[in-house]
């Protein structure tokens, strides 16, 4: 039987989500109370991508097959009792053997959160702390650039991939005092996509760009013309879509 | 010289405010580095009061004196350069020599923040995870019997004072979708005041007591008349008033 899980986690506390030996990871964590559910047979779960190191989730979806017959309440009951205190899975549900938490996925939506005013140390793992006003109406006007069917490839880290077509299909910039949360729904997302996007509008809302310039940035193909990338604690998987 | 810093800091981090040998403090980490910058003579704080471990501070008031000339903005950088990253000095201005912190205080204000809805991992630690509805109204009909001047023997943990009889000016309670926050404007709190209160109103919010039952509480003076502790990471120092 396969299943399909819903979870956060606080990345603060993790090197990423993927798997690796030696470091403490997200799905590290998972697949060893999986397995010890599973009276120690190892359990693999496939998630609907990574996040990186310090990067947080509200929620994550990954699949797992357990041929064991579980009762989905009380199984997600024993696994946050097992579980570190920040992760948490909010929801199983059954699903078709031939669902697949990333290659199944329709929509993602990630958000990014700002402090524009003074630094604050008890927000510090949870909101980049920028400390400085930006021109919110200049980076409004630079979205649209971003907002459609483009090769993102000035905005990657390369590493293999040959594709580097997305669509975003909207991005949002909400100002509420001193906090600034961008989200951006798309079809898929790439490595540090997100994060460089984000590094490179604040760019055009601090100046030292201009809100047209990421037309060109796009066109350039080439990751030395956008702008610094954001850093990882700001960054939220809001949601995955199938 | 004496001057008064403004300072935040992540509670969650530290064995709480106050100096304690073999511990990581608050206290200890700020005098450490106002002693280095002090050509290694001891520089000594003295806070508004302290706050529990895993208790938060948004403006947390100390004073200390300091025979060098020093450039305040300047000064302030360099405390900050050295300072942990979940400490953070606000302000620092001059005052007389007669000003005291802790003994100068006319008002301070606390709030504490439960969230009523599903556990969320990545706020655990700033926010209580109550992760239950509560009855709102049935709480702020209660606030009355704590506002205005009495004795809270029987909210307080007594270790060796004998006066209870404080005033609290103005409680709020606000509700924003799933997160209820609580402020307390008082003359003073005395040692678990905030979270026991905040602990017998979240039994009245779950019906397990009617809100006239505060006003008997008080009149008993006897801690095991009150509720269950609320848990210290939901509660911030706020404001301190001179």
């Amino acid at each position: 039987m396969r299943y399909l899980m819903t979870f956060s986690y606080d990345g603060s506390k993790y090197n990423g989500y993927q798997k690796q030996i030696g470091a403490k990871t997200v799905q590290n964590e998972i697949e060893k109370v999986l397995t010890r559910l599973n009276s120690n047979q190892f359990v693999s779960i496939h998630a609907s991508g990574r996040t990186d190191a310090s990067v947080h989730a509200m929620n994550q979806k990954a699949h797992f097959d357990f041929n064991k017959p579980i009762k989905l309440d009380i199984f997600r009951y024993s696994l946050n009792s097992l579980l570190p205190k920040d992760i948490y899975v909010k929801d199983i549900v059954a699903v078709k053997d031939n669902f697949h938490a990333r290659f199944s996925v329709q929509k993602k939506e990630y958000i990014y959160k700002i402090n524009m005013g003074e630094y604050n140390p008890i927000e510090k793992d949870y909101v980049y702390q920028y400390n400085k006003k930006l021109n919110i109406e200049a980076i409004k006007a630079s979205l649209q650039y971003l907002e459609g069917t483009h090769d993102f490839k000035a905005f990657v880290k390369v590493d293999g991939q040959k594709d580097f077509i997305r669509t975003i299909f909207k991005i949002g910039c909400v100002e509420d005092g001193d906090l600034l949360t961008f989200s951006f729904l798309g079809n898929g997302f790439l490595r540090y996509q997100v994060r460089n996007m984000v590094g490179t509008l604040l760019e055009v809302g601090s100046g030292k760009r201009k809100s047209e310039e990421i037309k060109f940035i796009l066109d350039s193909k080439d990751r030395t013309k956008a702008g610094k990338i954001a850093p990882a604690c700001g960054l939220y998987l809001k949601e995955v879509f199938y």
